[in-house]
């Protein structure tokens, strides 16, 4: 499995508004689409372009977002996580797992509408790792 | 001035050396070159490639290193910096600069042979910002 593109960077915001409103002022960037609600995630999302990759801006969604225990550590938000594209999931899910990484939980569908998994941290260098089976063309 | 190109990620790393066997082992990854020093900036760097943007590994140079405390907070390392390309470096600060982001010292030369410079994460929404010039194609 070669370490395919990079879809998105993920920064954890306590507020997507005013996490725009900054990209805004600071670069003229608009977002890619109105924020939306990922229920299953917890988390509320929104997505800004750059010309090769996106930032994908989360805030909690409800108390118990896994989130809330990030922001409580980062209270101005911050880099939460990255995300690599795979061309399948189920079979990136069994590899990265068969190598001793932790896989946290089964694949669901994440916020570009493909399935996703979250590697733990401490198998991935201290970097919250998402892998994402890439969008169909 | 756009948000610009994602030019790379960079993770802060206690073992460029280790950090290297992880991305090798786990995803086939190989590094764009050999790691190389930065002293001015207190760090040794290696780059590894995605398809559309870069890994920037970094590693304390010296014990006054600015990744020093970076590390003492993370010890396995992680997310430390995104990097973001402008056509032109004295514009895009003096930009930045006006609409109120703190700034990090002068542009100075960094790991792709363009200039740098860094601005404030608290005037980033906690994110740890390095602007660099493109690299003329």
């Amino acid at each position: 499995m070669p370490l395919g593109r990079l879809n998105h960077i993920g920064i954890a915001t306590p507020s997507i508004e005013r996490s725009l409103e900054l990209y805004r002022t600071m670069f003229g960037a608009e977002p890619h689409g109105p924020p939306f609600d990922l229920q299953a995630q917890g988390v509320r999302v929104c997505l800004v372009d750059m010309p090769n990759s996106q930032i994908e801006l989360i805030e909690p969604l409800g108390s118990d977002s896994p989130v809330v225990r990030f922001l409580e550590k980062n209270p101005a938000g911050g880099q939460h996580h990255v995300c690599f594209e795979v061309p399948e999931i189920h079979a990136a899910r069994a590899e990265l797992g068969a190598k001793g990484a932790r896989v946290l939980g089964e694949p669901r569908i994440g916020a570009h509408g493909t399935p996703v998994f979250f590697v733990h941290p401490k198998d991935m260098g201290g970097v919250l790792v998402e892998i994402m089976e890439s969008p169909r063309a």
